[in-house]
């Protein structure tokens, strides 16, 4: 097959073993001479994927003792609302940084469970940084941020120091580098950038910190049900699981997200230098703030879109054109992205300038 | 591979030209040279999908206009909720009839949202019944149903005539008949019987009767959130939708529901003709509310169950076992099940009582 250069923003590039890996469990797995699509979630063969799946995820990112780790449904947008009701009692304040469209849903939903407090947002440059310098009051009850803003390509480089628990959405940049998770009370992220595909949502959660927002939260937001039946109260969704599964163990053997975490490095340095360097184009986000998932781009001189984009297609770049709320180009570089993909695009846009610059 | 005749109460067995698409896209799907994936939910490529997972809902079940087709997250579990939350306003009425576990944790939910009657329940015979002779409270915004019942193996072989609206979880019995859709204001189902793998779920909603039950819903909660966005308020399960699609094609091509319909007929004919006849065997339900799905079944002497466990599973036979709540058998015969896998248990039954009778 001719190589694609994925640069999808998710549902994203896997490892291609885990493809291989993949398809073949859909004929046959475990040697059953069943589908895995056909199996119970209650069979002993899809209770150890689970198993096996929450395992390297504590293994992966060293989750402490009295964290629960969970493969539930609803993408980060149902976790918005999951991480109101388990945390946020009725009337009480929550604090929220808004960085962008997500964190922007998150307030919504917490809205509706208690009162926000916005205590910063980047809104003013149509969230191309990440805000800096502000106070937490310590009357919230928590402290919500969203790691890394997939649309405008912005990352916090460090989390802040707060006095009050830390709730974070690491749909797009969990496993990608580093984290301390004892600094968090809940951690949720959406399967389909580095983890998995489309269709399981990751919870690590302070089981202790569960139990204080009140008493009327529906079954199916409500963690506990979930930590109870060990993320199988309803049936789980099998295939996205086990390809997350199949991703962390490839993962593990490749040395972890310390090893990642490098080549992730490599990756952006490789590309956001190339756009400092080139005449042609520039960053979107303040330097500081990039993140090292989601570049973004644009032409500085957009009469060249035509022809840039003709020779990335050439040369098998998919999925680069940037959000429609920011324009340009979006390179997401994804764990299982290769830096050889990375020097493809870098040598397309070497070549647009030798060409017309 | 050897055969195994796939009793499974769900996941459950697809048909096998779905396990080979299924497969074969998982590693290049559409010619593209890139896995389904890991392909964006916003290209053309699953657009397409998803348009035509939902038009092949609309067609086989003869869906009338005004109804809208969704494919969503969560599962009947999460519709319980949803069903409650669209449809019942704050503080007022629902009917609900409790024909077992799934009718029970749907009217928990309701309850959370309004003020449930229970106009009839079958929990008094361990939910072998469907129950029949009962009145529906005018005042009900709804009647709410559970149109086949899983665990226990009943079915409603006609729905209730009802001035108010009806609401039907249909997971585990949609597209094994005909309906007619235009009796109901909400179908939902989770897939993972009929219709596809688990991970997505079916709503099928009359898009007038929306927007009468206040307006705190939460987003991801509220059906118009998903309708505004065609399924694609956030990203979708692609494969488990990809797959149902698939499933619902293998379904059009052998003559849709009616013809279906006829087989699941026969199977069910033919196995529960046998546990009638067979005097080692006896049926748990009603008779006339047994379930074409779910037939659930005892051994009239409980000392031969090492032998026939040791003989269904020597025929390849996978997933006989009942549910806890009920013990003895439960076979399960969704679509794809083939009449000549019923004969195989049929047989096994046969020669237990030529051996043992």
């Amino acid at each position: 097959m001719t190589k694609v250069h994925n640069y999808s923003a998710g549902p994203c590039i896997l490892p291609q073993e885990v493809f291989e890996k993949a398809s073949q469990a859909v004929l046959n797995f475990n040697d059953l001479n069943l589908s895995i699509l056909e199996i119970s979630h209650r069979s002993k063969d899809f209770v150890e994927v689970m198993e096996k799946a929450r395992a390297l995820v504590k293994e992966l990112l060293n989750v402490p003792e009295g964290y629960q780790v969970l493969f539930l449904q609803g993408g980060a947008s149902l976790g918005f609302l999951k991480a109101a009701y388990n945390f946020l009692p009725p009337r009480e304040k929550a604090a929220y940084i808004n960085t962008g469209s997500w964190s922007t849903k998150a307030i919504k939903e917490a809205n509706r469970i208690g009162e926000v407090i916005e205590v910063a947002s980047s809104e003013d440059k149509n969230f191309n940084y990440i805000p800096k310098g502000y106070g937490i009051p310590s009357e919230a009850k928590y402290l919500h941020l969203t790691s890394n803003n997939t649309i405008f390509g912005t990352q916090f480089k460090q989390f802040p120091i707060s006095r009050v628990p830390i709730l974070c959405d690491m749909s797009s940049d969990i496993f990608s580098q580093e984290i301390d998770v004892s600094k968090f009370d809940l951690i949720y992220a959406g399967a389909q950038k580095n983890m998995g595909p489309a269709g399981t949502t990751l919870y690590i959660v302070k089981e202790s910190a569960l139990g204080k927002a009140g008493d009327n939260i529906p079954t199916m937001l409500d963690l506990r049900t979930h930590i109870k039946k060990d993320s199988m109260f309803n049936t789980p969704p099998v295939y996205p699981i086990y390809v997350s599964m199949l991703t962390l163990e490839w993962l593990k053997k490749n040395g972890g997200v310390p090893a990642i975490a490098k080549q992730n490095q490599a990756k952006a340095d490789l590309l956001y230098a190339e756009i400092d360097r080139n005449p042609l184009f520039e960053g979107v986000t303040a330097k500081e703030d990039r993140s090292n998932m989601n570049a973004t781009f644009v032409l500085t001189n957009e009469s060249l879109k035509e022809d840039f984009d003709a020779m990335w297609k050439e040369a098998n770049i998919n999925g680069l054109n940037g959000h429609r709320s920011v324009g340009g180009y979006r390179a997401s570089m994804y764990n299982a992205l290769p830096l050889e993909s990375v020097q493809v695009l870098v040598d397309v846009m070497k070549e647009l300038e030798n060409k017309k610059g």
